[in-house]
């Protein structure tokens, strides 16, 4: 039986499926852009020899850092307001062994906050949403992607219009782990009072209690002053830093946001949401990589 | 001759002086609490053999983290507001060898930031400040300890009412030297134009652009979409950094701020202050530690 290959090729791995009349048949994982120990071309000949044993695929598209710098081939990044089309437009075209190979573009905007911002990844997640939910065809809408770096984008009449990334994920890892905030290793950032207490600072908008680097180190200060535990400090920073990331976007009562991401992650997401009166909705992030990937299929 | 010696004992490193009749005499360091090969009694009494070969000092006077949990003996913070008598009450008092010794207190508030705050060492130059000035001992003052961790202290008629201490210094040399940030390491942080570029975002008070941690991830799009180098992005980091420590404590134009420090990071917050029509008034910290070690010398 005829079959497609797409995959989603990150930094720390690559995950590809088999695709046989639209459907998943089988999968398999081999190492991410940032972690690869032969070239692109080898590593994906290797991964997917198993496959070719009864025959060539009709074609491969790959997304994410795979078509960085460090990538197989740089794919220049598309410019927003992007639409579905004009973004598949931009696609890199090579071959593996005879075999055509579209690596999918990232996506450049100006964001919020002034400056130029990047992804590589999410786009395909993004427009595999848009292709998945007709309501997100009309109207303005914003899907967050919670992660190491989690990017915020918005929606308008099924267009990516413009996204910010956030330090978040990253920032909380340094300061669990590389950081004098915790007085000793965490075993847990679960503890839902530290987490409120975080969010009750992070979610605060400007004026008087707008004090972010200075409310990171009451981390510390609550384990000298108040006996507060390394697991509190971690649990209250997740949730300063999560808070403060929703702040600095400031999404209204009444929208509702698009998570696509860890389901725990995501949760907490949801619950620093929820205490801005702002409802979510859970995306399933492999259906959505898959929709994505599909949108270059020329025969769907 | 009869002699004192007071010293600062911080994490770092122990700066001991030995003064006669007022002045100081000699100087000597030795280990910081946090890196002792020893008990703190014996780096102490190693350090100072040499002085005492002449005579037994009068007294010795301490301040820092040598009263801290991990240091000497632990002395309890004092409560702000403080005015130096009481402060001066709450030293601990052990002796070394039959010599008096005082370890002076550190201070405890409730921050701006609504939680619990600390200082261990600062409040010694703030209160030297103080009894050098008495322009201080009148109205409202600000003084800034720019550092790794900083503090910023609000000085009431003599007494310190209130500081908050900023995470600043340790987020900078961690977001240089251990995030993806920086794509390459950088050589140099003092790129004006750069730094101009972080004042113009962190100091941007609330509002629209106020996204420090959307702008965070700037320093790396920049050098992946526009072409910034790794100093570039360093030179950015270190100006958002410090306009945003200095915007969420919203100096008033017309204020003089007062700034103890490194004389070459007290400059950069002197320019990030300057950008907002803020004079400062840089302190010599020596001179203010010695004053405030020697308020607790009886015969004064």
């Amino acid at each position: 039986m005829s079959y497609r290959i797409v995959g989603d090729w990150g930094t720390s791995r690559l995950r590809l499926f088999r695709i046989e009349a639209g459907h998943v048949v089988a999968r398999v994982e081999a190492a991410g852009i940032g972690a690869l120990e032969d070239t692109p071309e080898a590593t994906l000949r290797t991964a997917i020899a198993p496959w070719r044993a009864d025959g060539e695929p009709q074609a491969i598209t790959l997304c994410g850092m795979v078509g960085s710098r460090n990538g197989w081939i740089e794919v220049p990044y598309a410019a927003c307001p992007a639409d579905v089309a004009g973004w598949a437009a931009e696609a890199g075209r090579i071959a593996l062994d005879g075999v055509p190979v579209a690596i999918l573009a990232g996506l450049a905007c100006t964001a919020p906050s002034g400056g130029p911002d990047v992804m590589r990844g999410e786009e395909t997640q993004l427009f595999g949403a848009i292709a998945r939910d007709p309501v997100l065809r009309t109207g303005r809408h914003r899907i967050a992607l919670p992660g190491t770096h989690s990017k915020w984008a918005t929606i308008e009449d099924g267009r990516i219009v413009a996204f910010q990334t956030f330090f978040t994920g990253e920032l909380f890892a340094l300061l669990r782990d590389r950081s004098t905030l915790l007085r000793a290793a965490a075993r847990s950032d679960a503890d839902p009072a530290a987490e409120q207490a975080g969010f009750a600072h992070g979610l605060t908008r400007a004026g008087d209690g707008d004090l972010l680097l200075g409310a990171l180190f009451e981390a510390r200060s609550a384990q000298l002053i108040e006996g507060r535990s390394p697991d509190w400090a971690a649990g209250y920073l997740s949730g300063l830093l999560i808070g403060r990331e929703i702040a600095e976007l400031a999404p209204t009562a009444g929208e509702t946001v698009g998570l696509i991401g860890d389901p725990a992650l995501c949760d907490r997401y949801a619950r620093a949401l929820a205490a801005r009166g702002i409802d979510t909705n859970l995306l399933d992030g492999d259906a959505c990589v898959l929709a994505g990937l599909a949108l270059m299929e020329t025969d769907r």
